[in-house]
C-alpha cells in the first residue's frame, strides 16, 4: 500500500503545487499527518512564543487521483484514523470565540488512553476526526488554515471514520490533501484549537463524472450534511438554507414554498466552528428526503 | 388540577399584565394554547392575505406563581404536552431565512396521526415542543413573538415533554406564560414557521431563592443548554461560549484558560432558530462538567 510520510505537505491549496504521490480509484492509500501546530509541542513548557507560526496547519499531500477530471466529483472514503499517543490543545490571545478576552497563551498536552483523551481530570471518548481535507480550489492559492469550496480547514466533526466526503474538482487529478486531525471537537471549537494529534488516515478513492456539489458534502449514516462557510455566520446558514431547499425541490420534484416549509421540519443547521479565517455552519438533510445525486450539480 | 384556558392569553411579557390565575410551587396545572396563528388556518383554502396578524404568536398566562419572588429562578417542569389531531405550517414572503427569495405566501395543513406529522408524502416521528415559554421580564414590554432573556420565543427543541426550565424572575410571582406548540421542528426553524399546533401543556413549578441565570437555561437528560439570543447570530454565539466558560471556570475552579480549552471539547453550540426578531444559540455543556449551581449567579 501507498504510504505519503508526513514530511510530504502544504500549506495552501493549490493547482500550482507538484503531487507527491498518485492513486488509482479504489487504491487504498495511506496519509502520514502531523498535528496542526508543527509537532512544535511536546510539553506543556514549550513557550508559545517559540512556535514558528509558518509551520503550522500542514495537510499532506497533494495526491493525484488518477481518472479524476476538472468538473467531476471526488469521492472520499475515509476507511481508518489512526492517532497518536498524545496530542496538544492550545489557546492564545486574539483567536478563538473569545479571542478579545483577557488570557494568556497556553498549551495542555492531552494523553490518549483506552479510548479517552485526557484533559486534566475529564475523561472524554475519543472521536477521530480530519480537521482539514481539500482539493485544489479553481482559483489562487487557499490556506490550509481556512475552509471554502474546496474544503480546506472544514473542522466538522462529521469528518470522521467511516464517513464519506464529496468535493467538486476545479483541477485534473484533484490535488488531494489531509491533515490536521482531531482526537475530539465539539461543535464550535470554541478556543480555536481541539486536541490536536499526529495521525494516519486510510484513504480511498471513487469518482463521479461530470457533475459535482456547489459545497462539499459529508455522508454520515443517516444524513447528508452541506458544509457552508463564511466570514458570517448567518451568511453561512443562508447559503447552507439555499443549498439544502434546493436539494429538497430537485428531490421531491415540489415547489419552492414546499421545500422551504420542508427545511423547518427536518434540515438541522449545525455549527462546525466560529474561529476559522472563515465560520462554518452544515445543513444536514436525512438521507430519507434527498439522495447524493439531488446534491450534484452537471459542470 | 388548575386548568387555563387558551382564551386567556397574551401577546407580550411585561409586568403590567394582571395574573389570569396562581398556582402554589408542585401544583400541577394545565394550560391550553392556540396555535401560533391563533388558530385562523384551518384548511389549505384559507387566503394567507385574511390573517389578522395581531392575533399570533398568543402566549396562555400569566400564570401568578406563589412563593417566587424577584431574583429568584423560577424552575419550570414540563410534564407533558398533548397536541391538536392537525397542526399548519406557513411560508410568507419576506420571513425566514430565505425571506428575499422570490415566493407566494402558503399554508399546508399536517395530520398528526400514529405519532408521526404528515406533510405531504413525507412522515416525521413527532417532536412537540413549546415554542414561546417566559416570565415577565425586567423592563417594558417584549412582544411574545420575540425570544430574550426572559425566555419567551426560544423555539429550542430541548423545550420538550420531560425537559425542565430555569428562568429568572424580575418580578414577585414571575408571571409565567406558555404557547406556540410545535409538533415537530429542526434546528434552525428555517421557513419562519414549525408545525403550529394547539395543545396543552402540564407543568409543575418549583424555586430556587436569591439566586438565577444569566440566560433561560434549559436541563435535559445529558446536557444544560444556556440559551442566548441576539438580531445577530455571531455576536449570539459569542454570548453563550462566554457563559459556558465562566460556568466550567466555576465547576471546576479552573482558570480561564483552562476552561476555554475545555469549553472546544465539551460545549456543543447549537442552533434554536434563525428566523425571529432575535436569532437564538443554546451552549449545551454536560452534565459531567458542570451542575446546576454554576449557571446561576446571586441575585
Amino acid at each position: 500500500m501507498k504510504v505519503v510520510p508526513k514530511e510530504k505537505g502544504i500549506y495552501s491549496f493549490s493547482k500550482d503545487h507538484e503531487p507527491v504521490e498518485s492513486v488509482d480509484l479504489g487504491e487504498p492509500i495511506l496519509l502520514e499527518a502531523e498535528d496542526a501546530v508543527g509537532g512544535q509541542i511536546k510539553s506543556e513548557e514549550t513557550p508559545i512564543e517559540s512556535i514558528n507560526w509558518s509551520r503550522v496547519n500542514k495537510a499532506t499531500g497533494p495526491i493525484y487521483v488518477k481518472g479524476v477530471e476538472k468538473g467531476d466529483t471526488l469521492v472520499v472514503d475515509i476507511l481508518d484514523i489512526e492517532l497518536a499517543p498524545q496530542g496538544v490543545i492550545l489557546v492564545v490571545p486574539g483567536a478563538g470565540a473569545l479571542g478579545d478576552a483577557e488570557f494568556k497563551p497556553k498549551a495542555r498536552i492531552v494523553k490518549i488512553e483506552k479510548g479517552l483523551a485526557i484533559f486534566k481530570d475529564v475523561q472524554i471518548p475519543l472521536r477521530p476526526m480530519i480537521g482539514t481535507i481539500g482539493v485544489a480550489p479553481e482559483e489562487g492559492e487557499i490556506p490550509t488554515a481556512t475552509p471554502y469550496k474546496h474544503g480546506g480547514n472544514l473542522d466538522c466533526i462529521e469528518v470522521t471514520r467511516g464517513a464519506r466526503l464529496y468535493l467538486p474538482v476545479s483541477v485534473d487529478g484533484a490535488l488531494f490533501a489531509a491533515g490536521d486531525f482531531h482526537a475530539v471537537q465539539e461543535d464550535g471549537e470554541l478556543c480555536v484549537s481541539s486536541v490536536e494529534i499526529e495521525g494516519k488516515a486510510l484513504f480511498k478513492f471513487d469518482v463521479i463524472k461530470g457533475k459535482k456539489p456547489n459545497w462539499p458534502i459529508v455522508e454520515g449514516p443517516a444524513h447528508y450534511s452541506i458544509l457552508v462557510s463564511d466570514e458570517d455566520l448567518d451568511k453561512a446558514v443562508k447559503i447552507a438554507a439555499e443549498e439544502a431547499v434546493k436539494a429538497i425541490m430537485k428531490a421531491k420534484n415540489w415547489s419552492f414554498e414546499d421545500a422551504y416549509m420542508l427545511s423547518s421540519l427536518q434540515v438541522k443547521i449545525a455549527v462546525n466552528q466560529v474561529v476559522d479565517p472563515k465560520k462554518g455552519v452544515r445543513a444536514m438533510i436525512p438521507k430519507t428526503i434527498v439522495s447524493l445525486d439531488d446534491l450534484l450539480y452537471e459542470s
